[in-house]
C-alpha cells in the first residue's frame, strides 16, 4: 500500500479528505482558472500556436499531473520560458500558423513528456542540481527580454519576419516604426499601464481578466472593422482531439535539443515553486515524482492536442495564496477550462491581440533580475561570469543554446576551479597556538629544514601535477630542506591518479633526500590510500594525527615546545 | 635576452656548448637514428602510408622541436599510436596509398600542428591535466590491441579489408587463416621471437636494425620471386619535396575530432616522457613551450611531406641512455635520416614487410597493462571504471571517439562525486578530545538539541541541494533541536549559489526555531561569505575558531567541559 500511495500521491490525500477542503480548492481552482484562460491564450500566441490549443494544454495535463504529482499545490499549464523554446523551435521546422506546426508542437510535447517520464522512472530527479542559480538567472531574464521582443508586433501592430536575432527583431521594429497601428498599441499601453497599477495596489486580484473583458467589450461597441485591431478570432468549440504525435527519425533530431530545454527548464521553474510551497505546508516534494507526473502531464497534452507544459510560478503561488489545500483544486481548474472551451470561446472573438501581448509583457518582465546578477558578482566573480555567458548566448545565439551554454559553462567553471586549487605554506603562529597561512600571517614561525604544505582540495587527476608544480615552486625556496609536512585536513576526497601522481612526488623527492609525511587524513582518503598499500610503503609517515604530532615524531619539536601549542579541537588555520 | 631565451630554449645551451658535448650528442643521436629508420618505416606502413613518409616526418620535424622545445632529451618522430589515429582518420577520407591519402596527412598534420602551437601560444599547456591516467591507461591498452590485429595482413601475408571494427577484422582473419603466406609468416614469427629474446638479454641494444639488415638479406639471397613474401620496393630517393597542405572545409570538418585526439594522445605521450627525463636531470619543462615545438614540428611536416609526429616514449629512453646531453642529438638524428633518404633507400627494397610488422607489434605489445587496470581497480572503484569505459569504446567506436569518450567520462565522474559529497554527524570522543564521526565511533558524546555536522566538499550549486537534503534528514532524527553546528573544516571553497542555498536553509529552519552557526571557516569561504555581508546578517555565529568554541558560546558547553577537549593543531576528526 505504502508503494502504490508512493507512486500515486493522489491516494495519500484522497482518503483524509474532507468538506472544508473542497471548499477550499474549489475557490483556488476556479481563481487559478480566471487567471489562467487568459495566460493559456497569450501563451499559446507567443509560441505562434492557436489560442484554442493554449487552452487544451490547461485541462487535462492538470489532471494527469494531479494524478502522479507529488506537489499538492504546483499548477500546471503553458508558461512563458517554454511557450518560447516552442514557438524557436517549431518555427525552423515548419511554418507558424500551418497544420504542420501545430503537429510538430504536439511532437515536441510528445519529447518532453517521454524524457520526463523516463527519467523519472530511472531516477534522474537530482540532475536539477546541475543547473546553477547563476545560469536559471541568467537564462530567464534573457527570454524575458526575447519574449517581450517577440510582443512588439502585436502591441504596434506591426508585421515583423519570423527571425532568432534579438538585433534583427529590433531593427525590423525600428524600421517599420511608422507603421505603428494606433487603435492597437492604445489598447495595449492602456493594458499594460493598468495591469502594472492593480499589481502594486491589489497584487492578489486577477486584473488580466479584467483586461480580457474590458478589451473585447471596447473592440466589440466601437466595431472591429472601425478600429481594424487584431482580435483572437474564431476559437473552435469542442473538447481537444485525439491524436497520436507523428514522429519522423529527422525531425525528433530537429527538435532533440529543444526537448532538452524544455526539459530542463520546465523541471527546474516547476520544482524550484513546488518545494518553495511544500517548505512552508511542511511536505515533502520528491523530484522523481515530479519528473513522471510532469511527463505524463506532457504526454496528456501530446495526444490531447496541447503543448508542452510545466508548473507555472505566478499561478502556482495564486492557487497557493487563494487556499488550495490538495491537487484537486487543480483538476477544479481543469475543469473549469474545459467548461469553458466547450461552451465560452465565442466570447473571446473580438479580444484584441495587443491585450494578449500586454500581459505576456508584464508577466516576462519582472523577470529580468538585474539586482540578482550584481549580487552574483559581488558575491563570487566567476558566478557572475557564468551568468552573463548565459545571458548573452541566449539572447544572441537562441534559447535552446543559451541554456546548454550556460550549464556547460558553470561546469567547466567548476572543473577549472577545482583543478588550481588553492595551497597554503603553514607557520606555527605562536600567540593563538595554531598553525596558520604564512602570507596571511607573516609573524608565523617557520622550520628551515621543513616545509609544511596545506592543499585546499579533493585531490584527482586534473589537480595532482597542479600540486606537483606548486610543490616543485615551494622547495625551490628552501634550501636544505628535508622535510615535507602535508596538511590533509582539507584534502576531502582522492582518485587513484591523485595517488599514483604523490607516490612519484614521495619517490622523486625521496631520491633528493627530502621525507614526506602526511597529517590529518580524513576517512575516506585513508580508506583509498590503505587500499594502495601506502602502510606498507611508507609506514607511520602516511597518518599522523596533527601537524604537531609529525614535527614531534621526526624530531624538530622537543617535549618542551610541545606544551606550547594548545587548540581546540576543530580549530583550523584559515 | 631572458625573454628571447624563453622562446627559444636552443640558445640556453647552445652557448655553453662543449666538445664533449658533441661527442656525447653524435653519438646518441646516430644511436637513435638506428633504431627510428626502421620504425619510421614501419609506423608509415601503420599509418597507410608509403614508408618514405614516415622518413621524411623523422627529418625537418625534429629539427623544428629542438629550436623550440624546452626538452633536451626528448626523440621526436612518428609513433605507434598517432599513427594509427592518422590511418583511422585518413581512411575515411580517401583510399590508403592513394595521392589524395598523402595529401589528407599532411593536412591532419598541419591542423594538429595549428592547434599545438595556438595552444601554446595561448598558454593552454595545462589543458593536459584533465585526461586522467586512467583513461591513457585505458586508451593505450586499447590501441595497442587494435595497432596489433591491423599488423596481423602483413604478418600472416593475406588480405584484409580495411574496416574501423576489431570485430570485422578478426572475423577476416579467421576466414582467410587458410591463406596464410608461410613464407611471410615464418620471417614475422622469427622477428618477434628475436626481438623479444633481445629485449630480455640485451634491453639496450637497436636489435630492429639487425632483423631489418637479416630479413633484407634472407630475401635478396633466396629471391624474393621465389618466396613471394611482400617487401617495401621502391623508396624514392631525394629530399622531402614542399608542398602547402589543401584543406577544404569540409575535409577540416571531418579531420578535427582526429587532429584533437592526435593533439591530446601526442601531447601527453610526449611531456610525461619530456617530464621523467628532465626530473631525473634537474632541468625544467614548460608545457606551453613544449606545445609550440611539437606545433613548429607538425607545421614542418605539413610543408615538407611528413605526417603527425610527437615525443615517443622508447626512443627518448634510447636517446637519454645513449648519452645525449642536449637537442643537437636530435638534429644529428635528423641529419643521418636526410643522408639515408638521400642515399641509401634502395637498400630497403627487398626489406619484407614482416619485418616492420614483426617490429611494430613487439614494440606496442608491450603497452598492453592489465596489471594497471586491476590496480586502478583495486585503489578507487571510479577509475577503474573510467579505464574499462575508455578500452572498451576505443576498441568498439574507434580510436579518437575512444580517447574523447574517456575524457569526457572522467570528468562526469568527478562532477558525480563532487555533487555526492561525504558528510558526517559528529560527536565528541573523550578518550582522544577530538570530534568524531558518530557513525565510525560510536562510543561518541553526542548534545540531545545541538546537531554537528561536517561537510566534506567544497560546496558549490550542483552539492548545495545535497547538503540541504541531508539536512532535512539529520534534523528529522533529532527532536528538539535547537543548534545546528556546521563544521566547515573541509569546504574549501564556496560558490555564489551556494552562499544563496546556505541562507535559504538558515532562514527555513529559523522559522521553526533552529538557529545555525559555522565552526573552522576558511580564509577564501570566509571572503566570499563576507562579501555576501554575512556578518551583518549572522553576526558572531559564522566565524567560530572551532565546535568548542560554538558549543561553548551556545552555552552548550561550561568552562568545566571546556578544560576536556586539548587537541594538538592541525588534528581532525577522520
Amino acid at each position: 500500500m505504502a508503494a502504490i500511495r508512493k507512486v500515486l500521491p493522489i491516494l495519500d490525500w484522497l482518503g483524509a479528505y474532507k468538506r472544508a477542503d473542497l471548499r477550499a480548492d474549489a475557490s483556488a481552482g476556479l481563481t487559478v482558472a480566471v487567471m489562467l484562460v487568459p495566460q493559456a491564450m497569450a501563451y499559446a500566441m507567443l509560441a505562434g500556436l492557436p489560442p484554442a490549443i493554449g487552452l487544451y494544454a490547461s485541462s487535462l495535463p492538470l489532471i494527469a499531473y494531479a494524478l502522479l504529482g507529488s506537489s499538492r499545490h504546483l499548477a500546471v499549464g503553458p508558461v512563458a520560458m517554454i511557450s518560447l523554446i516552442v514557438f524557436s523551435a517549431c518555427s525552423r521546422v515548419a511554418e507558424p500558423g500551418s497544420a504542420q506546426y501545430i503537429a510538430t508542437a504536439l511532437l515536441l510535447a510528445f519529447l518532453v513528456g517521454a524524457m520526463q517520464l523516463l527519467a523519472g522512472i530511472l531516477r534522474l530527479g537530482s540532475l536539477v542540481n546541475f543547473i546553477s542559480g547563476a545560469v536559471i538567472s541568467g537564462f530567464t531574464s534573457a527570454a524575458a527580454i526575447v519574449i517581450c521582443l517577440s510582443q512588439l508586433k502585436h502591441l504596434l501592430g506591426i508585421k515583423l519576419t519570423t527571425t532568432h536575432s534579438v538585433f534583427h527583431l529590433l531593427l525590423q521594429a525600428g524600421r517599420n516604426l511608422g507603421q505603428t497601428h494606433l487603435a492597437s498599441l492604445t489598447i495595449g499601453a492602456l493594458t499594460i499601464g493598468g495591469l502594472i497599477l492593480f499589481r502594486k495596489k491589489f497584487p492578489h486580484f486577477p486584473a488580466a481578466f479584467i483586461f480580457v473583458i474590458a478589451g473585447t467589450l471596447i473592440v466589440y461597441l466601437l466595431g472591429p472593422q472601425r478600429l481594424g485591431v487584431q482580435t483572437v478570432g474564431e476559437v473552435p468549440r469542442g473538447l481537444p482531439s485525439f491524436s497520436v504525435p507523428k514522429a519522423g527519425l529527422d525531425s525528433i533530431r530537429h527538435l532533440f535539443p529543444a526537448a532538452m530545454a524544455i526539459f530542463l527548464v520546465g523541471y527546474v521553474e516547476s520544482i524550484s515553486v513546488a518545494r518553495y510551497v511544500a517548505a512552508r505546508e511542511k511536505y515533502k516534494i520528491d523530484p522523481n515524482q515530479e519528473l513522471r507526473g510532469l511527463g505524463l502531464a506532457n504526454l496528456a497534452g501530446a495526444f490531447f492536442s496541447g503543448y508542452p507544459v510545466t508548473g507555472g510560478f505566478s499561478r502556482t503561488a495564486v492557487n497557493y495564496r487563494a487556499g488550495a489545500r490538495t491537487a484537486l483544486a487543480s483538476i477544479i481548474t481543469a475543469v473549469v477550462i474545459i467548461v469553458t472551451v466547450l461552451f465560452l470561446t465565442p466570447l473571446f472573438y473580438y479580444l484584441p491581440n495587443a491585450v494578449l501581448a500586454a500581459i505576456i509583457m508584464v508577466a516576462v518582465a519582472s523577470l529580468i533580475d538585474i539586482k540578482e546578477a550584481v549580487h552574483f558578482f559581488i558575491v563570487k566573480k566567476t558566478d557572475g561570469w557564468v551568468l552573463a555567458i548565459t545571458f548573452a548566448s541566449t539572447l544572441t545565439l537562441g534559447i535552446e543554446q543559451g541554456i546548454l551554454i550556460g550549464v556547460a559553462s558553470s561546469l567547466v567553471v567548476f572543473i577549472w576551479h577545482s583543478s588550481h586549487p588553492h595551497t597554503a605554506e603553514l607557520g606555527y603562529l605562536e600567540k593563538d597556538k595554531v598553525f596558520r597561512n604564512v602570507r596571511r600571517f607573516p609573524e608565523v614561525r617557520t622550520f628551515p629544514d621543513v616545509l609544511i604544505l596545506r592543499a585546499d582540495a579533493s585531490l584527482y587527476f586534473a589537480n595532482a601535477k597542479f600540486l606537483e608544480d606548486r610543490l616543485r615552486d615551494a622547495v625551490a625556496e628552501k634550501a636544505n630542506l628535508k622535510w615535507v609536512i602535508v596538511d590533509m585536513s582539507g584534502v576531502n576526497d582522492i582518485d587513484a591518479v591523485a595517488v599514483d601522481t604523490l607516490e612519484e612526488i614521495i619517490k622523486t623527492y625521496g631520491e633528493h633526500g627530502i621525507t614526506f609525511a602526511f597529517a590529518a587524513v580524513k576517512g575516506p582518503v585513508r580508506d583509498v590510500v590503505a587500499r594502495a598499500g601506502w602502510e606498507g610503503k611508507y609506514g607511520r609517515h602516511i597518518g599522523h594525527a596533527s601537524i604537531s604530532e609529525a614535527l614531534r615524531e621526526i624530531g624538530i619539536w622537543t617535549e618542551n615546545d610541545v606544551r606550547g601549542p594548545e587548540q581546540q579541537p576543530g580549530e583550523r588555520p584559515p
